[in-house]
């Protein structure tokens, strides 16, 4: 392992993360925010202070990247990203405790929305921008990100195809054009040109500008982060069906949207996993607002319970996690579809979390594929998606997904459940599938009017692992951690 | 596939069932309980009116099976067996609702041991012992047991085999001796001198003759059924510890004692599943015993904190489901715990459910190797289990045992939680997990102080499938489900 390139490598992430900070540093200047002045001031100062001295030591540095190296970073940059980027949090006293902080900056970058806090909006309009801006970047992938603005080398497209992989949620990245900063080129594009689209139809729903740029931070990267400490509960109906609308578009797989920019709209609207999120999606809508349907005060007119009901399954099911209600009061049918949609979760090559919708499909044929090799064990069947054969290697890696999902869930379960806060299993169980599905808010002693602030230490380390492993799909976090890694050979 | 055969073998399975039924007859004879005679009078009738209609009509059925036909009897037998064995409940109005009727004996049948009773006591003797009887036969797998008997045809033993592989939990039967019938023998004999060794000790640890026959059945089958309103609280500590040390003898895999027997002992004791589980059990106890003493009234001394947790853990972890204290009421750790081992279960070969010990080992390795691929994917890792290479298939097979797990967990929790009911997400949760890895009682609504009598009739059913779905590993359950083992080719 190269060990002069990564340092290169974080050299340009932290002087591009110190560049980040300059706006939320003038918003602090504009408000006279004199503590988070100083803490934007310190960040910077201390990141382009180790940019530099990283940028010298790495000055002869190769300039090919491999694989190896390029897997490594992508584990270790998140990992940088936010140990740098919840400085801000401490030096301002905001946040005094590191656990805390740090928890926060990675549940923005991860683009969870999970807070520490009880009172968000006494962090000020500087932090807050800071918070919701983590999304906004954290959305697409940092280092993919980050390397379609670096100065182009020529040799980077291998190394960019594997941080894509990495970071580009789902079983599979197409390999739409043959060259991959062209493809982040097009993907920022069509991320660029919606967030831009929902910030102008947030103004249109009488948002205050600072408002609408963050909450669109926040939807575009299915984050989650409000900027009011009632949520999105007091919008006006019409920012709440834009923001149902946005959710539910940052969910869907950005190929569709890519096949549509090519005119292959036919192809684009016949993909199974966008039929399946959509009939998901309606479904899970119809079920929950018959369900809640004058059951709640927030739920006593139709178009209440449809407006509540879509925007709590839009935002739960694309891991957003912004709330206009708090739905831990539904009744259990409502709270059992939502605990179900946090496991599937968005669309694969979406910026959303959860195990995605394209992964659940692959499941289900596997499943039925299984059950009828019990009468037919000499037929040989493949699994086809969009009429295409899928390679059974993708079968097998998406089972294997799942297991090292399932025992995540299991060890940071019981994780939780020593906590000294002693919380309910309810309580402990959808704070692990709200964490590690990168959704923000779960039930009970972590509802949406609640917050993660009671757990110890160690338990939120674990979260913030967990908001880790969930937003790079597991493998690359898990070998950053395997002994194996770091062996010879 | 052929009818008349499996009308055949349904005919014989009847027969024997009315068989079993005499036992319970005489009891209730011998208590004068008239409606228990009735019940059971009236369902041997019935039964052996069906037996020889059906015989008749399959006078002339060919003598070789095959493996569809089999498969498909699997499957069906465990529902006509169910079917019938829950008429004595019904016929003697001691339990009149169908749904509940059904739902006792597939517990019982299927070894999980959940009751919709909240006063077992009143049932009767005749009813009770019916009860446990049906976790003894149930334990080994019915079908095995029904052709163990059955007289020899000569071309069984292919059949057998796919019997064998179906009923028996975990993924895969060694094929320890060459003919399948000789294979049941030993394992029957096992069977039988291990309870016979269990009623010997709980006569010593003073418990009545009843008492001690019946909680023996029911550690034998891994079941959980008691005879008494308390549960196991009120025997002996000697009983309790009895009971303890054979439930985990029950949930260790058969084959072990198979080596034992057959002096291979060393490779017995070395048995990485028997280590696994052995190490699990040891690591709960502590934990727990820790975490709960000095915290109710049932754990003040060491020895009581010690006995309750050894207890408590072998009866889940065995998926046996008795109880000596209400662990509902213990700490969110030691209930955390206990959940995960609801999913672990027991081992492969054993009597228990749940995933299986060794499914776990498999997974966890299969993770370890995926991890490791991420940096060096060009390395063929070969996955080993006490000492010898693991088939891919084999790997493939737990996987997709894994899938199917999650997918019926989430679809049989999202029909509790639509359930009028209106339980708790922890009691629609722990209900699916303790029908479907048959292990019993639950947490919250249905804790083992509880029962599933207030959930409605398709709740009922539908657990009444999870429990079959567990006793008989998915597949074959799922594939008598499915529509295209019906079509023809």
């Amino acid at each position: 392992m190269n060990i002069k390139i990564m340092i290169r490598v974080h050299a340009w992430i932290l002087a591009i993360e110190a560049f980040f900070m300059i706006p939320p540093l003038l918003i602090a200047l504009a408000a006279g925010d004199t503590p988070a002045i100083w803490g934007f001031f310190g960040t910077i100062a201390i990141a382009l202070l180790l940019a530099s001295l990283m940028s010298y030591i790495s000055r002869n540095a190769p300039r090919i990247f491999y694989a190896r190296e390029g897997l490594v970073c992508t584990g270790l940059a998140w990992f940088v990203l936010s140990g740098v980027g919840c400085l801000p949090f401490i030096l301002s006293g905001r946040i005094p405790n590191f656990f805390d902080a740090f928890f926060e900056i990675v549940s923005g970058f991860t683009t969870t929305g999970a807070s520490v806090l009880s009172d968000v909006e006494s962090l000020g309009k500087a932090l807050l921008y800071w918070r919701s801006f983590s999304h906004w970047v954290g959305g697409m992938g940092v280092l993919v990100f980050f390397l379609a603005i670096i100065p182009a080398s020529g040799r980077n497209d291998g190394y960019m195809l594997h941080i894509l992989r990495a970071e580009s949620p789902g079983p599979s990245v197409n390999k739409m054009v043959p060259r991959m900063r062209d493809t982040a080129v097009i993907l920022y594009s069509i991320y660029c040109i919606l967030t831009v689209l929902d910030i102008v139809f947030l103004l249109i729903g009488k948002l205050p500008i600072f408002d609408a740029v963050c909450i669109a931070f926040g939807t575009a990267g299915t984050g989650g982060f409000a900027v009011l400490n009632s949520g999105c509960a007091l919008y006006s109906p019409f920012a709440q069906y834009v923001t149902t609308v946005f959710m539910l578009l940052f969910g869907i797989n950005f190929s569709v949207y890519y096949m549509l920019l090519m005119k292959q709209i036919g192809a684009g609207l016949k993909d199974e996993e966008l039929r399946l999120y959509l009939t998901i999606v309606a479904v899970s809508i119809l079920i929950i607002a018959i369900n809640v349907f004058k059951r709640t005060p927030d739920t006593g007119s139709a178009e209440e319970t449809f407006r509540h009901s879509a925007f709590q399954v839009a935002s739960i099911i694309t891991t957003t996690g912004y709330s206009t209600v708090d739905f831990d009061l539904w009744p259990t049918l409502s709270k059992g579809i939502l605990l179900c949609l946090m496991f599937v979760g968005a669309s694969a090559g979406s910026t959303g979390g959860g195990i995605k919708v394209s992964r659940v499909l692959l499941l289900l044929k596997s499943i039925r594929r299984n059950a009828n090799q019990i009468f037919h064990p000499h037929e040989v069947r493949i699994i086809r998606m969009n009429g295409q054969r899928v390679p059974e290697q993708t079968i097998t890696n998406v089972h294997g997904y799942l297991a090292a999902y399932v025992m995540i869930v299991l060890f940071s379960f019981l994780v939780l459940c020593a906590d000294k806060a002693n919380f309910s299993l309810t309580t402990n169980f959808s704070s692990v599938m709200a964490t590690f599905n990168n959704i923000g808010p779960g039930f009970d002693a972590v509802g949406p009017t609640s917050n993660y602030s009671a757990y110890s230490n160690l338990s939120k380390l674990i979260m913030s692992v967990d908001m880790l492993l969930g937003r790079l799909e597991i493998f690359p976090i898990l070998a950053l951690l395997a002994p194996s890694t770091y062996r010879k050979g």
